[in-house]
């Protein structure tokens, strides 16, 4: 970057380019890495707007960045140019009980924000298993889901309302501070999920609900596939919202077995139900699938209502991420989605898929709503196998879709994924969508080639 | 319209110009009048699409349509040209009871949807006053809402994907059959609500929940002013979700005591709550919503869990639209939306601003969402009185913003508030709303006019 733009950054906006902050602003959990030449780190949408100008009038490329824990490459720097880190806007502006409502600057954690709600009876339902980490800019950005999916939907359920600074520096409010509102477009959701291609997020207004006042868990074990496969689809069938409905197949569980030295975990399969609400109802939804999962031929079914209880079911569930990454190092885990009533089948063929080519696979996530965390794994990760792994993925992808469903549900396309875009949306639908994009970022300075390669 | 282009039409597109057709395809609910040269009713996605590459090409004016129940003139074809009456394409597609998804076509009623729906033990809850007239289309592009928004949402939170036919004919799909997807742009959402000016919706794919087992109802009267408000604000602070929380006040009250000869319906207030779920949950709930009444000073709080006596309760408040519009048929009837916590000042504000016009006012509607129908009522509608009546509704739309609210709930901006438009959103606001229209509508054909001035 050319060292006259460089301090003209600096002069609109506090910024950075030691070698460290370089590094870190270069990658994300995607394990790529770009170029970063310089790091903003703004404090004010002021500074965001004026950085924006500069980007625009000169032009560079601007990657805006929450805090990295993206797995498809959204933070990466592909094009060089300055990373815009919006970590220094951490303020937690406004919750207001009454109205049930929450307003942040973009690098508020999400797992801040939900402790802040929950220490007031409220309750902010998206839960990525990033939230500790992640912050609230990064969670709009990707429209992050997680594990209260089925019941609650993702962030995109939750934002009533954004300060946006554009491609060209201006600003502009979609939503309102209403439940409800139909004056002009949905803007809000055209950049809730955008990946930061579309504006930056500076401000988001989020809609809270109370704090339910019981949840309930239930745990099944199964110890032959035949029967997990019959017990997912039996809690599938049950006429109840669970807020998590999580699966954990039998390879996931071996790599928990191993990872917590309890050897009776590598079972078959584990199915995990949390309802909430009212306690009596808790206890009656709890009841259905317990038949259903007992009738399936699930064993050692457990319920627990105290915390602590609850707590130690969602054991074996909370460790797959951890165990998985420790004992396969070398995998790609995507995010597959399928309709619910294809989740089985999705499941089954993820392993028939890998052993056409010569590899493991597993699979765990959200039933409820469909939602495979699907890894495919590789022994040594050498560029042989890992050719062999991506083609898998991309028959993965191709099964997947073929099944009515999509290629991500929650971690976004970014780079990773924008390769197999074409085996879900037809030319016309991505010519629509970068219509869209070049109305809003006409120079393609906003994380450029992003999600929509050519952009 | 040049009778060839009219003939090119009909050869791509079953169409009709009886003098009675056009009539019938000139207005809405608006009471607004436009001049529909021809109406094309297609049966398929195909036609549609034929239709609008002639109308790109051509060019000439499209206006989709649905029922015609909106109230803002967004199927008023302002600029003549085609009326593209979408009701024969009145098929549900299907309904996935395993899955909870039904599709449909434009055309279907969505009091039909609805039925059908329930009849398999599912559910869709958006709820317009017109839900056994206006289309599932009509609902999609206003993004309709409704009584149960405030637990429930509006239609855009149930819309999962959309085949949409864009301005140039070309074909595209949005979103996925699947509860999570991040798979590009939120392009469904985009269209929800979009009042006809963004593309064609020619088939809907729609998340159901499961029907609740059990709904109960309580209604409370208040016998002055300052004990309704303090019912509505007792009401708004209770930590439970209503399906509805519904407001009548005193003048609306006085209208429907005289339509159905109840005079003692005449009092000063009505406050109807409605949960559903679990039985005790339901009771649990609504203990907590009479409580908060009673104390109050709600009198008459009443009961009811079985079908037949909620309905007795609803009869006040389900008759409000018809009795007001029998009493004042002159009026300006509006829905704007205020945070919830000053549902009550706007409540207030509403009759005081009114009076500074020498007018009155009344409000009824979805406190539970802030939602108010506010109507500005006229003796004789003359010249004279309808200008103070505009000019009080600017101050009203003044007011609700001020106090965070926005233009319209429910109803769409179309014709009737394109003007008030720039009390909401700021010049860089509608810049980019204008961006992504042009995007879409490069020639300014579909609803062209509508919402955004100068499109």
């Amino acid at each position: 970057m050319d060292p006259r733009v460089a301090d003209l950054v600096r002069a609109v906006c506090p910024a950075v380019d030691g070698a460290d902050a370089l590094q870190r602003a270069g990658a994300d959990e995607s394990g790529l890495r770009g170029r970063a030449d310089l790091v903003a780190r703004p404090r004010t949408a002021d500074e965001v707007a004026a950085l924006m100008r500069l980007a625009h009038a000169t032009p560079f490329h601007v990657t805006p960045r929450g805090a990295g824990t993206g797995r498809c490459g959204g933070a990466v720097p592909e094009r060089g140019g300055v990373v815009l880190d919006l970590t220094a806007m951490d303020r937690i502006l406004e919750i207001d009980e009454a109205e049930g409502i929450a307003r942040a600057e973009p690098g508020v954690l999400l797992g801040d924000l939900q402790a802040a709600c929950e220490a007031r009876g409220l309750f902010f339902p998206p839960d990525p298993a990033s939230a500790k980490e992640c912050t609230v800019g990064g969670a709009v950005a990707t429209s992050a889901g997680g594990l209260r999916g089925a019941k609650y939907g993702t962030m995109k359920h939750y934002v009533l309302a954004l300060t946006v600074v554009l491609a060209d520096g201006s600003v502009i409010r979609t939503g309102a501070r209403t439940r409800k509102s139909v004056t002009g477009y949905d803007m809000t959701s055209l950049f809730v999920g955008s990946e930061g291609t579309l504006g930056v997020v500076v401000e988001a207004t989020l809609r809270l609900v109370p704090l339910p006042p019981h949840a309930a868990t239930l745990v099944a074990w199964f110890d032959d596939e035949a029967s997990l496969e019959r017990g997912i689809a039996a809690a599938l069938r049950v006429r109840a919202v669970p807020r998590a409905l999580e699966v954990v197949d039998a390879k996931a569980l071996s790599a928990v077995a191993e990872f917590v030295a309890k050897p009776e975990w590598a079972r078959a399969g584990l199915v995990l139900v949390e309802c909430d609400g009212d306690e009596a109802s808790c206890a009656r939804e709890l009841s259905m699938f317990a038949a259903a999962l007992s009738g399936a031929g699930g064993a050692d079914v457990r319920r627990a209502d105290s915390a602590s209880e609850r707590d130690a079911l969602w054991e074996a569930r909370r460790r797959v991420s951890r165990a998985v990454r420790a004992k396969w190092p070398h995998r790609f885990a995507e995010d597959v989605c399928v309709p619910r009533t294809a989740f089985v089948q999705m499941l089954r063929d993820l392993r028939g898929i890998a052993a056409r080519h010569g590899l493991d696979a597993l699979g765990f996530g959200h039933a409820g709503d469909g939602n495979i965390h699907a890894s495919v794994l590789m022994r040594t990760g050498d560029d042989g196998e890992r050719a062999r792994a991506a083609a898998c993925v991309g028959d993965v992808f191709r099964r997947a879709i073929e099944l009515g469903g999509t290629l991500t549900a929650e971690h976004g396309i970014a780079i990773t994924k924008r390769d197999y875009l074409p085996l879900e949306l037809s030319p016309e639908t991505i010519a629509a969508h970068v219509a869209v994009k070049r109305a809003l970022d006409p120079r393609g300075i906003l994380n450029a080639g992003k999600v929509f390669p050519g952009t």
